[in-house]
């Protein structure tokens, strides 16, 4: 097994991964626990900590954490970085945590041209593994409850949007009227064609087109009342409109920013990963998959960067 | 006390209301009951109606309901009649009961640009009442769970669309991250200033530019997690947002086919039409309060056009 250059810390609200990184960069192993922030369920930090590395406490190796263990509700807080944020600015925003057991790297925030702030927590360290630092404009979408849009630009997140899709999609199936409609694949992440059939490209392309969101989103009503979208294509249709509306917003945003957006990289390798790509598709950009562990190489870019690596 | 010409009735999902209507279409007396089509209890129709009405059942007149009585799960089914829908054609598809208790007016339906159904139930009566028989491009709104924007010309039912404002802010308030941020007014309906004070004016104001609604929603938790809105103005905020963005794709629709759209007639009385005539009145749009018992009106004018009255 290569020597570990690295522990790096993928620290959520529901879970915890841990990563022993090679000093290429290379992922050695890694190990997952039920120990997001919110589900500590009485343990100190310290105490979750040493329960997620188990015997590789004692492995000698920097360690850095990324995700919510640096929020306000976290270990330590790792107060935000602003955008255009580079990777030398994040890796010296990192903070230790109170017996130096590990360095967390900060979140990100924008705000719109509104003024409207936003915010990621994570998501910047995926980005920063996912792109070549030395592409040039690039634009990534993080799908997910909040999925995360982002230009790229030379190893800087210049700038980003969220999009509460996944969340929206969520309560609208679960405790609106138009879940009352659908069948089966409803929350349960599985659909027909893997969620992508017909029913998804007929919502997506009403998605992709202009339109009023809450009054579009009516349409999986209507459709099921009529007879003309069955109980089991409700889900998947209205997966759809959301997703295909998500893509239409976020291209018009980075459209504006000088970006030509017929190339997206997705970052994210589920069901839900599949289904951008599927919609991506329907409007003729490109998709190109991220690379798998991007959390990992972001760690280790990020260590690197901050002079932690020996 | 003026002769009853009609007993009109208003029977809906969780409550019916009943009107004792004279010969000039003035409301004389009315009554109301929880006995909306699906909190029957065991009821029969028959028996519900008659519980209704009380001591009204010996009064010599015709009766005619609108709502989710004439649905496929209300007492009979009075199917949709497409639009454009004038008064004659409602009035000549009324459908009666199998004991001949009363007759129930139909819903109508329409096709948007896409093609995709939409339905109401009982707001078509409200809009006949509302307004005048002879007025020429009147824009109506019909705040709600789900909200009806009506494009109304000589008594006709042009066009309409259904938005679900209404339902969208419940789900989010009670359901998703949004609402754990929010404090006392979400989902009470009670906000400081009515809830068209300062915070429910930004989030219009937001709303009525252009934007995508599940990234625009997000600033709810963004503004509140940077302080710049306090916990007690998140609910306001996201209501002033969803009305807003609803108002500005309303107006474009109605644009469209040829309407100013710098006036609009608000039917309802309660606070949430105060919230939509305020933002109205933020995008510059004069909004006029329709009449008191909509539905009484409406009904006596359907009524009159089927020759139910003597």
């Amino acid at each position: 097994m290569a020597a570990t250059a690295l522990i790096g810390i993928d620290w959520g609200t529901t879970s915890a991964r841990a990563y022993r990184i090679a000093a290429d960069g290379g992922v050695v192993d890694s190990r997952a626990a039920p120990l997001g922030i919110q589900r500590l369920g009485g343990l100190s930090f310290p105490e979750a900590f040493a329960q997620l590395l188990g015997d590789w406490r004692d492995v000698s190796a920097p360690r850095l954490a990324c995700g919510m263990v640096g929020s306000r509700q976290g270990w330590v807080e790792a107060a935000y970085v602003a955008c255009p944020a580079a990777l030398p600015a994040l890796a010296a925003a990192l903070v230790r945590t109170g017996g130096d057991e590990m360095a967390i790297v900060p979140g990100v925030t924008t705000r719109d041209a509104a003024g409207v702030p936003d915010v990621m927590r994570g998501e910047e360290t995926q980005i920063i593994g996912a792109v070549a630092p030395d592409a040039d404009r690039v634009l990534t979408v993080l799908p997910g409850t909040h999925s995360k849009w982002t230009r790229v630009e030379h190893g800087r997140i210049v700038d980003f949007a969220t999009f509460m899709t996944g969340e929206v999609y969520a309560v609208l199936i679960e405790h609106s009227i138009l879940g009352r409609l659908a069948q089966a694949p409803a929350g349960t992440g599985k659909s027909k064609d893997g969620g992508t059939g017909a029913a998804f490209r007929r919502g997506a392309e009403r998605g992709l087109a202009s339109g009023g969101l809450t009054h579009d989103i009516f349409g999986a009503r209507t459709l099921a009342l009529m007879g003309e979208l069955a109980p089991d294509e409700v889900a998947d249709w209205l997966s759809g409109l959301l997703i295909g509306r998500e893509i239409r917003t976020a291209r018009s945003w980075a459209f504006r920013a000088g970006y030509d957006a017929s190339r997206v990289c997705v970052i994210g390798a589920d069901a839900l990963a599949d289904r951008y790509i599927a919609a991506l598709g329907f409007a003729e950009v490109t998709a190109e998959r991220g690379p798998q562990q991007a959390a990992a190489l972001g760690l280790w870019r990020i260590a690197q960067a901050a002079g932690l690596l020996r």
